[in-house]
């Protein structure tokens, strides 16, 4: 047999020591049975509502079957798009259904994204928070941008302190809401002036909402960007934390325009996301999941997230540059560990230790200048006891550092 | 509001008048009511196995309903993947789950392959059959390759023909088993020759196998080309013939460090293929899909396929240059016209006649230069009374142009 030719995938060039590692690595780490896993963005499966899927598989089925099984059309059905715009609009955003894209994930989302709006190897610029969702800068990877990180502080995103720098950006992506890895929200206020900044240097905002139904009190989170910029924003969610990640369903929703162009592109990527998931999403939406399952999930994780800070407060070492972010919501608590420290290395010892437990080293989440001294906390999938245990042993492995 | 930033979709820049048609207006064509539809792709729905897949549901969701729902990795669930592995061995070709990617559709095979083997606006050269399946070339297309055509004759691809002008190409993309659009399949000798070809000049061989298990006749198609060239073909599959279009479950076999790579270049555009999806999927192949539901299926289109032709022999104008495949497989007869005459201009006339139907004219099969006097049909989704009506229909209006 002649060796195969040589594969160089296109994406190589941009992979640079200090960047993104491959969230296939994080999933690998997690299935480790051994490691108390802090590193999964894996939503808890005991929020999984296996009996309502079940019960709108039968009814898509029985009631629909032919279309189910068929082609369907780029855009999505019109039973999802419709259910997603009353979501969104309940959310504070009056949405019609053909201002949404029914998208094969919102990782598809992203690569639509870059896609669109990256010109290939042409220094496109792109801004992104400091630190950001690594799974974006694989997506946007693709394209080869040029990124700039935006100004950030203890309240996440400072428009006030955002620089001419800015100018000739084709895009902002941002995640406002339960942010990863950092768990902060942007204020209101913080929202209406940062889309005034979008709009004097002329970009588009991606502001991504994986999490902004996962909210922890009684009150939703503050308004989508589209509020404040809605002839610019895009807003993606996904019905993977609040449904199921295995459905592979999530959604574009923005200015109609765009939205018909995303789904042009999207044909030629996967003609469509499957009929039948779309169905037994529509189905499940429409038959309560929001109303009467999310209270319950929202419960699950505000419990293990407060869990998780009642041992963080106990048993982490005191020390000055020693804190963490004390999220409203979502899935991740970000530890701030003393600067010269590598929580690589930290990890490292963790993993060795008679507790091993895995989370997400701080460097992979910068576009440019990675941070090592935070790393990424999750809680959702793991047990009240795990959670102390694993807490108990990172703190004492950090102790050996300070 | 101020008007949305300008949106330029990258691919607009190799649109051009004699280019590709998309997919999607096709679809939107056979979805009017009142047309005879030979144009579109879609599989019967006669053929889906409602129950089947409806069963299957129900034992995913009850055995393995939190795996079903959850996270999977990017090279898709083992459960499918040895399914594949064994599909493909029975073909022909001793296959290795290890071998086996899933996708989210066989359009995403072909983005995958496109992003992988092309590089973006460096003048790529890509190899095609002529005519070609047109959603291939959209997805090409997003990476702007330069093409060039391959020989072919009334037997399909022409390895004999072959010259040197494909030296540098980057892969060659076939359907050598019922092709789209001719219905035409290469013999295992022209294969044969064809992988030598594709190793004197050192490119990938990409083949894509939509049709082969919907043959007529009692015998199997020729082998995949990974019999001649196993180091450098990358053969697609799909479930959409098979089972349904509506799962978008695909996959591609080949060369394991190959499929390893395209499985890290999937994980920034999708992460993975729905986990429900798959193991349903899995689940209705172990059941014996192929052994108990495919003969239905396959006798269901041999019926659709030599009734059309039936007709076509019957009500189809006597001249030396009017012709049509008789493909032994699949969902395609080609049909030629006299020369000077565009096919195009022949669906006008036949949409506003008394019985109005829609076929794909042939321009849109070519990535080069288009022949018109062209078009395809397709009979699986139509009665026997409508391919009657549809045929007696383009015949008349064919003969106003003689």
């Amino acid at each position: 047999m002649t060796e195969s030719p040589k594969y160089v995938p296109q994406y190589s060039t941009i992979a640079e020591p200090k960047g993104p590692t491959a969230v296939g690595e994080i999933l690998a780490l997690a299935a480790r049975p051994e490691v108390i896993s802090f590193a999964g963005g894996l939503p808890s499966p005991e929020g999984f509502p296996v009996k309502a899927i079940s019960d709108a598989s039968d009814w898509v089925l029985e009631t629909n079957g032919k279309v189910a099984l068929q082609y369907s059309t780029s855009a999505g059905v019109p039973e999802l798009r419709e259910a997603v715009a009353r979501i969104e609009t309940a959310a504070g955003v009056p949405t019609k259904p053909e201002e949404v894209l029914i998208v094969s994930s919102s990782q598809q989302a992203l690569d639509l994204v870059g896609r669109a709006f990256i010109e290939p190897d042409k220094g496109t610029k792109v801004l992104v928070e400091s630190p950001t969702y690594l799974g974006a800068l694989l997506a946007f990877n693709l394209s080869h941008p040029v990124y700039g990180e935006l100004p950030t502080d203890e309240k996440g995103l400072n428009p006030d302190a955002v620089t001419d720098a800015v100018a000739g950006a084709s895009f902002a992506y941002l995640i406002p809401t339960f942010q990863n890895p950092t768990g902060l929200t942007i204020d209101a206020e913080r929202r209406r002036k940062f889309a005034e900044v979008a709009r004097r240097y002329d970009f588009m905002i991606v502001e991504d909402n994986p999490y902004g139904e996962l909210y922890y009190g009684a009150e939703r989170p503050p308004v989508s960007m589209r509020k404040f910029a809605p002839e610019r924003t895009l807003r993606l969610g996904t019905m993977s934390k609040v449904l199921a990640p295995g459905f592979r369903v999530g959604y574009i929703v923005g200015p109609k325009e765009i939205i018909n162009a995303l789904a042009d592109l999207k044909s030629s990527m996967d003609l469509h996301t499957s009929t039948y998931t779309q169905l037994i999403t529509a189905r499940v939406i429409n038959e309560g999941l929001f109303e009467h399952h999310l209270p319950m999930v929202r419960k699950l994780y505000a419990d293990k997230a407060h869990y998780m800070l009642e041992c963080l407060d106990e048993l982490m070492p005191k020390h000055p540059e020693v804190s963490w972010t004390h999220p409203d919501g979502g899935m991740f608590i970000w530890v701030n560990i003393p600067k010269g420290l590598d929580s690589a290395v930290l990890m490292k010892k963790v993993l060795a230790s008679d507790v091993p437990v895995g989370f997400v080293p701080g460097a992979a989440f910068y576009a440019c200048d990675p941070e090592p001294n935070h790393f990424r906390l999750s809680f959702v999938t793991v047990s009240n006891e795990k959670i102390r245990a694993g807490v108990k042993s990172i703190a004492d492995a950090l102790k050996t550092f300070l």
